[in-house]
């Protein structure tokens, strides 16, 4: 049966309560200061693949719709992500290259870009809305960084600075939208579910990162090994 | 510059003894009889979809070459795998349900389907060599199997046995393919980069495993828990 757009709403927010990445672990350890450096850098090495994928997936996001997000604001994210890398002591150019990015990290990303490409217009703009659940975790980042790491400072997390600034325009767009839009039962379903997919690609990165950098670390054949892709001048 | 043939068979075994999934530790844990009955079914469960999907896998294959697996031999495969499923107690159908399976487990077994449905022949060839490595951890798990754990006779371990009849015969073929027609140097890294893609699905498939269910085990949401699908006669 259809829900209510009330219901239909409250159902999505419980797939963010139950399945978004702020509930894995390696956030409390990355927020609460227990990440070591190369711990730290590992998830920017891996976050940069995500991060440096979404140009491509608005690309096929806007020949379907209007951008909500619009490329400067794509372009910026990269070079504000990449400020992050040079804070933490890495050089930019190899983040930027991708060398070392964990597999289960690109075969998650690369497999949103393609949902976004090839799903209806409907599952794609439902995947966006793990934005809903994301302002809190950017708070409780900048916060914990901000408190736990010396590299932490206004300049370096300015990108999770804009996009807490960002998400919540972005996504009230893509929630009404989606409101209006899932106007059957099927429909609804499929919403629910793209969100699913979505939330399980940003878990699935989560748990590559955990799995290969906390103990017991164990880090796949070819990917990043601390040491690797340090500047020069800041290596530590 | 372009290897002979002898050095670059030579360098593609050397992917295999770099990189091949006989390192991952999940297999020594499995094949030593370290894996609880749960752990042995959430890997029952999980490789299912890698096994589901290669019929996919081969039916992107054969409109581009003469297939040289058989259609006989993939519907077969799948049976064997449940026969598998059943001997540890899993309901098959539960299992052929692919529900529960590992999201990572999903992501990387999609990319292969995808990469042999869209890259050159030369690499979806390059990328099917991993069995040149196949023939030791077969032969290792039947014995390991056979030894630790009460569930493994002939008819459950059917699928290995097969596998390492019928191997050594299909990657013969490829091996040769590959070496024949990587005739540049451009063709030779193209090889060997697609047989290092296809070592990665395998190994972040044991990762994803080994993160989900040993120890320390964080299931994702909505993975399979213990517990679920069990079949009803055989529940322990």
């Amino acid at each position: 049966m259809t829900q209510s757009r009330d219901a239909f709403e409250a159902r999505l927010r419980q797939i963010g309560a139950e399945r978004y990445h702020d509930l894995h672990p390696f956030h409390d350890l990355l927020h609460g200061g227990g990440c070591t450096p190369d711990q730290v850098r590992a998830w920017v090495i891996n976050r940069y693949y995500y991060q440096h994928s979404i140009p491509m997936k608005d690309a096929a996001f806007m020949s379907r719709v209007e951008d909500h997000d619009g490329t400067d604001t794509n372009e910026g994210g990269i070079r504000r992500w990449l400020r992050l890398a040079e804070a933490v002591g890495l050089d930019p150019e190899y983040v930027a290259s991708c060398e070392g990015v964990l597999p289960a990290t690109k075969f998650a990303v690369d497999a949103y870009v393609r949902f976004v490409r090839d799903k209806t217009l409907l599952e794609a703009v439902a995947a966006s809305l793990t934005e809903l659940f994301a302002p809190k975790i950017h708070a409780n980042r900048i916060e914990g960084l901000l408190k736990n790491y010396d590299f932490a400072d206004d300049s370096s997390l300015s990108y999770f600075r804009n996009r807490l600034k960002e998400a919540p325009k972005d996504v009230a767009f893509g929630l009404g939208w989606v409101l209006d839009h899932a106007d059957t039962q099927e429909k609804q379903d499929m919403a629910a579910k793209a969100l699913i997919f979505k939330t399980d690609v940003l878990w699935s990165q989560l748990d590559a990162l955990h799995s290969a950098y906390v103990d017991p670390a164990r880090i796949p054949p070819g990917a990043w090994q601390p040491g690797e892709g340090l500047a020069l001048k800041r290596a530590s």
